[in-house]
């Protein structure tokens, strides 16, 4: 049986500040949007950074991946869809990927892994309290 | 007679990010450059935001400004002079100027105002004691 | 008798990423909220930055200035208004105020100056027909 | 036999408004050092941004991974090294590495991959007559 999964999707404007001088986005700006994904996320499902420090913690990134699959250019409306993965551990776990709106073409995907920290930056090895409750709220085992 | 004042000099490289699908560096980076250039007086006179910090303060922006003056290119190798400008007020105010290495043409000017709020956000309308302390140290009038 | 001015408005989404260590908005982020307002200008009044460049120019910055009146914290939903100052000269001049929606206070204003360039990077120092053209459009004198 | 790897280092400073609110560099900034590193890398082995572009080809990126081994803050004197992963295809792959130089400890490490596009932004297949030459150059099979 498959597991439950949470996702949204978010369409985005690109600035132009973030087109280098090739004329694509610049690789290092979709650090960017897969945060605005997550705090879409957040802001679907209750989930959001300021509802984490609220509850007592951090939430930093351990591990990030990005896959380029064709450039991402200015003249485009692009949109971002991010996937809950669940996990038993102490972790917040998404998938994400990026597709052109024209013609549904993929544009990247990616995958980051954050952990828990306390307001003292010790890591978290249980699952916080607010996050199993929120795990039980929607039903992710 | 002319007022004491403090000043540095220092060459930087222009980041790849920084340069924007016209081929020039983005207007924006430059608040990173004056920034840099900030850091580095405060490394050489003692006035760092560290050392701010640690004193109690915070010392944020409330005026910025920028004239470009020519493009800035990626092949290009700039220096930026910071200027110590003496006020009698709580504030730090800085001139800069960015200029090419090459031919030590002029690229741009620009100009800061800071103030101070304390560890509570509040704005502190007298001279912090580090802060007299610091132009006593520099004869700063 | 007034001039005529086009103005518009547009609320925008604060990243975590340009927060500080101060916990408000770093000051050089306004330079992307300011260049997110010009493209929202130029969407609504047909000037963005593909028209003009689709007309054979570019049309960077020569001056920009910023004046911070309180600080801006993620929490806040606010907004950006940018107004349109007519002008004779080959320029396009824009002012610009950023508000907190929650009670309208005042965040911060700001100034800018673009001249045009052609696609050799020569200053243009006439109005380029398209942008004559495009004053009448609107009425513009 | 162990195949003939090229690496350099580079010790860098942080900037402040690469700090976030968390007070820990944010981890969209390490995109930028293992840009830098490129560049260092490149302009000590001649396989820079500009040279490779001057050769008629662009070098995006089509996968980047950064693993956070511990928080990076601004007090931190930090060193980046990167290492040149032999290949026979036509890609530039890199391994990175961040240290805190204060006791060496491991801050972050990171994998790039470049593929290259020609000035029509085609995907080249076939390594590029500079690369190769580069490879032998520095003795690399």
């Amino acid at each position: 049986m498959k597991k439950k999964t949470l996702t949204t999707s978010k369409n985005f404007e690109i600035r132009f500040s973030e087109v280098d001088s090739m004329n694509f986005v610049w690789h290092g700006s979709y650090s960017s949007y897969f945060e605005d994904a997550r705090e879409a996320f957040g802001t679907k499902y209750g989930l959001g950074y300021l509802m984490i420090f609220n509850n007592g913690y951090y939430a930093p990134l351990v591990d990030l991946s990005f896959k380029y699959k064709k450039p991402m250019t200015y003249n485009m409306t692009p949109r971002i869809e991010i996937t809950y993965i669940p996990t038993e551990t102490a972790k917040i776990i998404f998938d994400y990927a990026i597709y052109d709106n024209m013609d549904n073409s993929l544009i990247a995907t990616g995958h980051s892994v954050q952990v828990f920290l306390d307001k003292q930056y010790q890591l978290v090895w249980y699952n916080p309290d607010f996050y199993t409750e929120w795990k039980k709220q929607w039903d992710i085992q």
